[in-house]
């Protein structure tokens, strides 16, 4: 049992003023973090400087301009692109690892595949690629088109677009560049590798205009839940970024893609499984829990009705009393299961409409701690020790306080524990992480 | 007359190893530039220090690995994606502008629109945008194409591109974003614009979801020479960066891309014609000279060979002798123009094939200025004050050392004669060049 020696991954989940969706109405709250770039210079320092394995951007090809009422009172419009933001971020961070999402459904597998190769190079090794595909149509409308390909599509899109992307990324070998000024070699053209893909999606000739990465290559990130989505981060996950409510649930998933690995040759050690976690953490609960009915106070009817009328199914709620119980539903085309297992807690608990999206205006189906920095540390390490995690993505529920408080509350209780590392020992994303730094391709096969 | 108050715009155009296709032979060349981030941080620094409005750089989606074994001596293969190089420097700098090449041909507007304003907000103003049209086609099989779409084509869609991202560049007023806690409204939906845009190579809805630059938006920069190049930057570029080897052509494009403007709305003003300057600068006429030289004598006949090839259409050179004459010449397919000068040089100069391929080896076509500072500085001068250019693109035969000379010899020349800055005066890199803030497209209608 090699328990005592392992320990958390962390990721701080950063969004723009935070992860409550009205976070940015905190007295302490950024209220323009999606247009200060110095904001997010102060996160990634404060979470650099608590030892955080990894910040972490997530993404949208778009801004959900059809509520207009609901958009124009949340902070969810204006954000940076977050591998040019991860950039300028390299350069003035030396050590956290740096985590941003790309589509594979509007972009080229030559332009990512560049883009993290250089993320990487700048960072010294730091890059990670959050491989996702679109679900929403209104991204798709910025991209030439009216819809969405279907989910199987997408996945096979994507599944594509992830080996092009490492087969560019393998263009160079690790010594492929002598440059010798004497000699006039600059590199050894046995150590180019030019890729002519030839498949479905994607025509791709190669080689990559950019050196192999400092930790061989960028750490691949997926967070897709569903079957297609399981059955990709089997093959191809380094990290998986995952949602749930509660232990039975990360057990089930976590034992699911384990038990998945050893068919593609892979060990379990070779994916790290880290579910969100939303904090709300107070002194005492009685503080936490304050702390959190004052966030969901602050949740305009105006949002919190049309968020619920979006995840039951697209269901129009606005017409019923906010402190009224929740109509019979119509049968949708929406994603059924949430749609279901919502109405169902509704009914059981006899919620009315504001009481229902308060339950979802916080963690977007992420678990949510409300509680002490102890009561907060058992639940981790139970789902850690207990096969639920290999640790955690946390998202603060406002910028910059919400995560201030983990750190000066949580992190002593989890170092205390031995949970968490209190210092880097490596440089790279990958040494953080504990993942092998990857042999070149042609190296496997010699 | 306004003389003295009308100053020179400075670009330093940064090219990994150097401009010369041998600078990364030069003893002092950091010959792992293309890898190397920290030697953008010092050339950055060096730029902003000595007051240039901007540093530049190129782009290419691909490595051309056709001629293999002369690819392999140049420095040509490694070098960093600019957006995300510029996003890394923006951090570490204060003032100076950054201006990065990215082609119409294989992105998607919507990108790149996101790309540039996050660059922007994260620079405070600095951004610029080279819009190109890709010319290669070993860049079009990177995605998913055997050869590129015709001339015409490709600048029909690169007009339509322009127009696409400069609508989602107004998706936002100014004051759009009043993030007002206490009555929850974060944004005023009257001042969000959705582009809705439909025409013959991009459906793009919009909006954009970055908020408005600050300095209205970054600003666009073109290369163009061609009929097609020359008129879509008449109508819509604000810098424009060429390539000319005498002064009388300098001055009949200058006159022709000024006289354009006014059909266009424009003022002469509204444009800044940059040419490039390959500088090598001595003591002495006699230093320069051996400088130069120097360069010259490190470029492998292999490489020397395979450009010629390139440049005079297609043609295989690398079974003569290359101190032997240019042999008779079949019609090709190539650009005839350059082809047929450069061959009627070598007939007319009785040049070698590496006599040749030497002239070519530097500038790639822009003005070599191989002299001292007073003759350097006269030369740019007359450019300047005669019809010829707006300012200049600085292209360093190497790095660091090309450009610390012209720093260190040729400013403080061109400062004696009051043709450029001693300080910045504004902060964005619209204030730098002396371009207006363009008024958001609403409040021009209004």
């Amino acid at each position: 049992m090699t328990r005592s020696t392992r320990q958390f991954a962390l990721g701080a989940f950063l969004m723009q003023t935070g992860h409550h969706i009205a976070g940015w109405r905190h007295p302490d709250a950024q209220a323009d973090a999606g247009s200060n770039f110095r904001h997010y210079v102060e996160l990634a320092r404060l979470a650099e400087a608590a030892k955080f394995d990894a910040i972490f951007l997530a993404d949208s090809s778009g801004v959900r301009s059809t509520h207009l009422s609901s958009l124009a009172r949340t902070a969810r419009s204006d954000f940076f692109d977050p591998v040019t933001l991860l950039a300028a971020l390299a350069a003035v961070t030396e050590r956290i690892g740096l985590i941003a999402t790309v589509s594979t459904s509007f972009h080229e597998p030559y332009n990512v595949a560049r883009r993290f190769a250089t993320l990487d190079q700048i960072s010294g090794g730091r890059a990670g690629w959050n491989l996702v595909t679109s679900s929403s149509a209104t991204e798709a409308q910025n991209f030439n088109r009216e819809t969405l390909p279907d989910h199987t599509e997408r996945y096979e899109r994507a599944a594509e677009f992830h080996d092009v992307v490492l087969g560019l990324w393998d263009s160079w070998e690790d010594d492929s560049f002598v440059r010798d000024k004497e000699s006039g070699i600059y590199f050894d053209a046995d150590k180019l590798h030019v890729l002519k893909h030839r498949g479905k999606h994607f025509q791709v000739r190669g080689p990559l205009n950019v050196n192999r990465s400092p930790q061989g290559r960028p750490v691949v990130v997926q967070a897709g839940a569903s079957e297609d989505g399981r059955a990709l981060a089997a093959r191809t996950a380094e990290v998986i970024f995952v949602a749930h409510q509660t232990f039975d649930e990360a057990k089930a998933f976590y034992a699911d893609i384990k038990g998945r690995l050893p068919a593609y040759g892979r060990d379990p050690d070779d994916v790290k499984i880290m579910p969100g976690i939303f904090p709300v953490v107070g002194r005492t609960q009685a503080e936490a829990e304050e702390k959190f009915e004052a966030l969901q106070s602050r949740v305009d009817p105006v949002v919190g009705v049309a968020l619920l009328s979006t995840v039951i199914g697209g269901v129009d709620l606005s017409g019923y009393d906010v402190d009224g119980p929740i109509p019979e539903l119509p049968e949708t085309n929406g994603p059924k299961s949430r749609q279901h297992l919502l109405v169902e807690l509704a009914r059981r608990d006899r919620l009315t409409i504001r009481q229902l999206y308060q339950r979802i205006a916080g963690a977007r189906g992420h678990q949510q701690v409300v509680g002490t920095s102890a009561s907060i540390a058992d639940q981790l390490q139970q789902w850690f020790e207990e096969g639920g995690a290999d640790g955690f993505n946390i998202m603060a529920p406002w910028f910059p306080g919400g995560l201030e408080e983990f750190i000066q509350l949580v992190l002593p209780e989890l170092r205390r524990r031995g949970l968490f590392r209190t210092d880097y020992i490596g440089r790279t994303l990958r040494e953080h992480l504990g993942l092998e730094r990857p042999a070149h391709a042609r190296a496997v096969r010699a």
